[in-house]
């Protein structure tokens, strides 16, 4: 025990402990015990919390730029910057922060996070397609794969809950600091942003590294086993990593993110019996196992068939559907979180889960699974589709350049 | 390393690790490893949950009942009774649970908690003034300290956000643990209640033992130091429990509690400078010290003057207003998380306090200390106090007996 003690309280004394540089993997973060006061590197190739082991938590929020000239944008996004790597090495959002300014001034940092060590904050810019039309002069450099969204079958969106001009995901082990990140970020930009809206989440429905037990969904499932992950450069490459000659070139090594917050029906689910919801998955709920196989590691194999030639993984099953198998090769990296919002006024809990991807392409990736998904799939009946948001994510900062740079 | 990450690996192994049983303070729980999958007792004298050290999460729940017969009334508390305690040491809410029913039958847990520890939790219960209406033949069992809270000034409640016939807090160290008790408890009452509001909350804005930290509320200052602490057994006879004699005999070893939603405006209180935001607290925002003394646990004293003889402390700081010694001794146990609700529509985020405090008799603690508050505190300026409600929680069940037996 007193090992132990002494050294967390080593761990929480320093400032927070950096890992072993930009070259530190994201499943070596996964490795280190929890209660450190983790550091994930802010700048490199790409951005941070997308490869990132999953933090326990999200603050996601999106904006509308409230000015209309160019240069207070980049002005802003060059703060931005400066805040985040700051905020992400568990400093306060500026110098001199929340208490070590002059009295008769705000503070430069509104301080919730004093004490609080960095617990793996990463905060992870995108751009959505309304921040290309003319305010500011960037319509050519709009990439094709920006495309709007189309609407899919039983999409219920609420415009309140979708779109805007840029998105930031803040993941971190400590709601507070998310929380303090998201807020800070939006003081900054106050005068020149304001906050569209905004989704906590906790709980990872995804895990991105092998290193990671795959957490449960609010169905009760495992969810993210089937997922790309981190020690996997091949498949980032192709799944994830916009390259050279994919679009404009200021979105090399930059992805794109889709957002969607879907009410889950856990009423109704509940009331489902076991066989159904499994039926409904493809999987086993206890182990994950796929249907038809004895691990959940174990790879899904579609063509499996039980009594009668029936396929145990049903036509309409959620994994058969959106199975790289199913769709051309396509696969996405899953990112997402739980969420529980209060009551929906009817009695039951407002809770589902906040699904984030990442991918190459949007238009040959999210839309086909989302098409196939929203036409075919029995999970369907429990789902509602009420938010939507679509961004792209340019390449990671180098030390010295800001959000986006490239773009401007 | 190795001997955390060992002793890491063997805590999370367990099944949960009972404390020192009923006995265990909530100090000694405080002290133990936060990664642990903690256990803290169901039975005892007094619920969970109130002298509990506060716990990172927050999921609290407020239902109306839906039938208008007692006997499924008391049938639901008795299932609900066992369902928590189980659920509170970690198990499933109840025998065979998620995956060990029939497959065609619906699980008899959620799932979402498999495989997760019992991370503290704690599930307590409070019933509101409107179960003592004439449905369930309670009108006389209600405790007159169980009065209506009046209208305070400023006031503006949501009815979606108030009152209920039963409220259950579930606080955890885990989210996902938290959201599923509060997810079962309504599975399970399904037919005889329905969720009226459900609030979820982070990080502990009070600190109830000796041995925790003091954390920061959203306003950036240490909130909860000169709270009523679970190790000083006078003050919690003399301000939290209910004494036999004090009202009808089931609610004593009881307590009542208030909750209160309160919505900060943190946008205008960041735009307010240091010296300002600590005159309206009366503590200075780093170390969480009184006005004119050096640490934050130094005694609060009201009298310290300052230059031309103006009290250090102005006339109306919270930290006066709310003093025991403004109020003629009146003390209250607080025991409120933090929230983040998305955006409130007009650019800004829905933040703030969920104040949950825990007194022996409303009328004569919280109400007046409350029209102290919305009356004088210039903190007000920055709130807006959303939803209420109060219930009366009863005294801890034995082993066999059902959350407010006594009262059926
Ligand atoms: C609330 C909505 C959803 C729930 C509850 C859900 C749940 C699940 C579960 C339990 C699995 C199996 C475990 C795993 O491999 O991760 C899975 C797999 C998957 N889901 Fe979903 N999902 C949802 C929405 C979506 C959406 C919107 C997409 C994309 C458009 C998506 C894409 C996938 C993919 C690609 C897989 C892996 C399939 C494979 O085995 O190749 N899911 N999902
Ligand atoms: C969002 C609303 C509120 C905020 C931000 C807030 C913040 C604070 C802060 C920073 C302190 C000083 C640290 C401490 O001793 O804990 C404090 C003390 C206190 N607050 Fe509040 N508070 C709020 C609402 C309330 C309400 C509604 C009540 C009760 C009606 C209340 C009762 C108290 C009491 C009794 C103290 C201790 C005063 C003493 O030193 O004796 N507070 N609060």
């Amino acid at each position: 025990m007193t090992e132990v003690s002494r050294r967390r309280l080593f761990g929480y004394a320093g400032a927070g402990v950096a890992l072993a540089g930009a070259g530190a993997t994201a499943g070596a973060l996964a490795a280190q015990p929890k209660a450190a006061p983790r550091v994930v590197p802010f700048h490199g190739e790409h951005q941070a919390g997308i490869t990132t082991a999953a933090q326990d938590r999200l603050h996601f929020v999106s904006f509308d730029v409230t000015t209309d000239k160019r240069a207070e944008l980049v002005d802003l996004l060059r703060e931005w910057t400066i805040a985040a790597e700051r905020m992400t090495r568990g400093e306060e959002a500026a110098d001199r922060g929340a208490v070590g300014g002059p009295q008769h001034a705000p503070p430069a940092d509104t301080g919730e996070a004093l004490g609080l060590s960095a617990a793996s904050l990463t905060l992870t810019v995108g751009f959505g397609p309304s921040l290309f039309d003319k305010r500011f002069g960037l319509e050519e450099a709009r990439p094709p794969a920006l495309a709007d969204l189309p609407r899919f079958p039983a999409d219920d969106l609420d415009p309140k809950r979708s779109g805007g001009d840029i998105c930031v995901q803040a993941c971190a082990d400590d709601p507070q600091v998310a929380v303090h990140a998201v807020r800070n970020l939006a003081r900054i930009g106050f005068g020149a942003v304001a906050v569209r809206w905004s989704q906590l989440g906790f709980g990872r429905t995804s895990s991105t590294t092998k290193d990671q037990a795959t957490p449960r969904n609010l169905f009760g499932f495992k969810d993210g086993t089937n997922n790309i992950k981190a020690e996997n450069p091949d498949e980032l490459r192709d799944h994830v990593w916009v390259r050279d000659g994919d679009g404009p070139q200021w979105m090399a090594g930059g992805t794109y993110l889709v957002a969607r917050r879907i009410r889950m029906h856990i009423e109704t689910w509940d009331r489902t019996s076991l066989a159904e919801q499994e039926a409904i998955v493809g999987r086993k709920k206890g182990s994950g196992a796929p249907l038809g196989q004895a691990e959940e590691f174990d790879p899904v194999d579609l063509h499996v068939k039980g009594a009668g030639g029936v396929p145990l993984i049903p036509e309409d099953a959620h994994v058969r559907l959106a199975a790289a198998e199913s769709l051309g090769g396509v696969k996405i990296l899953r990112r997402g979180y739980n969420f529980t919002d209060g009551s929906d006024g009817f009695g039951h809990l407002d809770a589902g889960l906040f699904f984030i991807c990442f991918n190459r392409d949007p238009r040959r990736q999210f839309v086909p699974m989302q098409q196939a998904l929203s036409s075919k799939d029995t999970m369907m009946e429990y789902l509602k589709h009420n938010g939507s948001g679509l961004f792209a994510c340019p390449p990671g900062v180098r030390p010295g350049e800001f959000w986006g740079q490239r773009l401007f």
